[in-house]
């Protein structure tokens, strides 16, 4: 069976004698080393190689500085954290385990926005990968490396290092050929316009092309993805799609969009999907999506006849969702592309294309400042991903969440956010379960007054009214009790509750 | 005289009869209306109507939304706010009397990235354009709009406006025409990429391209530009340029950059102005510059040698400077460009160039958030002006400053900044007279020491390690005291110092 496997997956032959063990790969990795493997929101990273650096560090120990697309699956990060092999990792990371180490100081993580980090990299801004480590379904007869459920870094990763380790996942169905786009930037002077001009638009190889020779090692694998841990909608959830919903049926009503909108982006994670998964209850048609991560709502919108093409960096579903759709792969593909994260994100092609954006806030201010990152101003929770990719460059910015958390004890929306991922600047709509605020064209004081009216759970309307009232007395185009603006966090961390 | 005038500068023959006083022309704006005008960074503006307007509001109030391309010269801001015009203002101002009324929360100011007004004007989600009042050389044969000194936002305004009122300014040379690069994006959902690949690519037409019918009235007037107030290099600058020149020997050295380096941007003002200057006593040669506003420093550097093409939206020079250039335009002219801010500003161009991007901070915190707009996080300065269209997209992000103010009074590096402009994720280098810090590949906690070694004042050096050292024994990826972290601000609002 491995023979036929071999010369269906690893159809350049002579990379056939490459093969390898986990352990013997992993060995080309040395202490303090620069890696970079593939993997974006848990889904197509490598699996076996790290898992072996693991097992060999807790013999002998070692360092590296791990790059990846964005948060890897398996408990990856959790392992390697727990090897102790991290010293640095970039860009993102959505691991508990890993989370704690860089929250106490042990790991030092560069929080980048996503499109960024090849850039840095390209430019030797950043430390050159030695080693990467890239799952694929298969090496083309000339050595390109065609990746599995996500782009991510990888091609970038795989040109700029000086080895490269594959590894062939033969549970990723073959049929996922074909469905990437690989289009890197020329560099710089000598950058050319990224030729994107539609969410459908193919500019690129279906494969990663490098060198065979690079090519060090070839590890055989059959492990999963890990399926995706978004919840299912609930009433917020509900709610604040409805809002948005609205929102939008009110703008085509004003003649600034019709029925199919502008294509849209969302963030990874339950409020995103919930909300992108509402729009099978409007009028809105032939919808199209520029993304990164594709989530089960996408899905769910080619299935409701709702989706015509999607386009992004990744495909996360949750179990259920795996389950349907990869038997379906062949028919969901003619409409689906994965590009690498430089491109699905690239502000030059977000904004060409007038993205509608819709991610995540942790918490935001009266002001329209999101905090997408740090709990309390200093906790990191995952990092800012792509969303400062998308939201500046928006034709439309919409953060949500819900307007409270721990059943009351945390109001999403404050005084002042003790971290500022998002300000005031690139932010349109906010979005709670309570409602909509709309603050396009509006300066501080009277987006102050629409938040609060809008989007403050009703515990809290008093606390801030006061608060508000108090700091417009002080005076200022953006009114704050300084003393205080940050009080209810302090007051949290004291008490265990913001009020 | 007159007449002569008339057919070289209004040489679309049947707009000669609109010929109207200011007065007349200003009675095309209503109370209510929302008026473009022309002006960015103190070149360019349209300079006899808004006068009459304000006199005549001085006699029947009347309130507009007033949006330019970015400051306005000529005490224009001043009148037309002691005149009560000025009901909004969008999208930046640097004068006094506004400044106070905008911080009385009188005037209504919406704070954006210059590159963005017009993209939400174009798609309707700022309100229209009633009448566009803009500065000229000339009018084409076709009635081509010839902008004088600054394209801003002039291009765009009158493309949407209902109505154009220009000013023909007779003191503006005629030698500015064909320095002007006016194109326009393709509307969505069909924007095509934008064709600048290198800061001298010409890619549109040397007029404002609209039906000639469009004029209403036209308005001769003489007067001059305001000059420039920047101030001269002084020991502190200076120090800044040198850390800043050091900086980039080493990255050539380094083998990331050569000496003709990347495109620049400075920002507007003294020490951006004196940071480019500085690059005169330096090996880097055959330098570019692709920014927003081309200050003395821009002609510094063509006069030295140094420079071979700069591309901006507007020439802002001090009174000496202005005397030396004026006379010799037609010198410059073949190595000059001025776009639209859209364009000079364009995310999608600034990253595509890779430029090395130069802004000033109001102040910074130790993990690298800067804010450029808010004394005290209430009260506004200008404005961010096209400094967030820069950083993000930058090969480099440079923020500089001074490391005190107020003969000590005030540090410029803070705990944590009291309004975010710019996130830690835009900014890789800071300067202060001190030293420099460079954040690339940095982790916060690690961020924090480089800056707080480099970059602070050693009278707040104490200070500041005592602060750091608390703050990272409380843990964080960011670590802080929260109830301390603003503390430095109420400190001086309350007692005139921070220490």
């Amino acid at each position: 069976m491995l023979d036929g496997v071999h010369n269906d997956r690893i159809r350049c032959g002579r990379l056939r004698e490459r093969i390898a063990t986990a352990e013997e790969a992993a060995a080309l990795i040395e202490d303090g080393m620069t890696v970079g493997m593939s993997g974006f929101t848990r889904a197509g990273e490598a699996k076996a190689v790290p898992m072996a650096l693991a097992a060999r560090a807790r013999q002998h120990p070692l360092k590296i500085t791990l790059m990846t697309g964005a948060s890897l699956g398996n408990d990856l990060d959790k392992t390697l954290t727990e090897a102790h092999v991290l010293a640095r990792r970039i860009p993102f990371q959505s691991d508990p385990a890993l989370r704690r180490a860089i929250n106490r100081g042990e790991v030092m993580f560069i929080d980048q926005h996503l499109s960024e980090t090849v850039e840095m990299l390209r430019t030797r801004q950043l430390p050159r990968v030695d080693v990467a480590v890239i799952e694929a379904v298969a090496i083309t007869e000339n050595g390109g490396i065609v990746p599995t459920t996500s782009v991510g870094n990888s091609a970038s990763f795989a040109i700029l290092a000086e080895k490269v380790i594959v590894e062939i996942n033969l549970s990723q169905p073959a049929e996922l050929e074909g469905l990437h786009d690989i289009y890197i930037p020329t560099y710089r002077p000598n950058r050319m316009p990224i030729p994107v001009v539609t969410p459908e638009s193919r500019v690129g190889l279906p494969f990663i092309p490098i060198p065979p020779e690079k090519i060090a090692a070839i590890v055989v694998t059959e492990k999963l993805d890990s399926s995706s841990t978004i919840l299912d909608p609930d009433d917020d959830t509900r709610a604040i799609a409805g809002h948005l919903s609205e929102f939008l049926l009110h703008e085509v009503r004003a003649g600034r969009l019709d029925h199919t909108l502008q294509p849209l982006q969302a963030g990874i994670g339950t409020i995103a999907n919930a909300v992108l998964h509402g729009f099978i209850d409007t009028p809105f048609h032939d919808l199209k999506m520029y993304s990164e991560v594709l989530q089960d709502s996408t899905f769910d919108l080619f299935d409701a006849g709702k989706l015509r093409f999607a386009s992004g960096s990744s495909i996360t579903l949750s179990e259920r969702k795996y389950q349907e759709v990869l038997p379906r792969l062949a028919e969901y593909k003619p409409r689906l592309m994965l590009r690498p994260q430089e491109i699905s994100n690239h502000p030059e092609v977000v904004r060409r294309l007038g993205l509608i954006c819709i991610n995540t806030a942790l918490e935001f201010d009266i002001y329209g400042n999101v905090n997408s990152t740090h709990v309390g101003g200093t906790q990191m929770m995952n990092g800012i991903g792509g969303s400062g990719d998308f939201a500046r460059n928006a034709y439309l910015s919409v953060f949500v969440t819900k307007s409270i958390a721990k059943h009351g004890a945390i109001s999403s929306v404050v005084p002042m956010v003790s971290h500022v991922d998002h300000t005031e600047h690139d932010v349109d709509i906010l979005v709670t379960e309570v409602g909509l605020a709309d603050l396009r064209g509006l300066a501080p004081r009277e987006r102050a007054a629409t938040i609060i009216a809008n989007c403050v759970h009703a515990d809290y309307q008093p606390l801030m009214r006061d608060y508000f009232a108090r700091a417009s007395a002080r005076g200022g185009h953006t009114p704050h009790v300084l003393e205080e603006a940050l009080s209810w966090h302090v007051r949290l961390a004291e008490t265990g509750r913001m009020a």
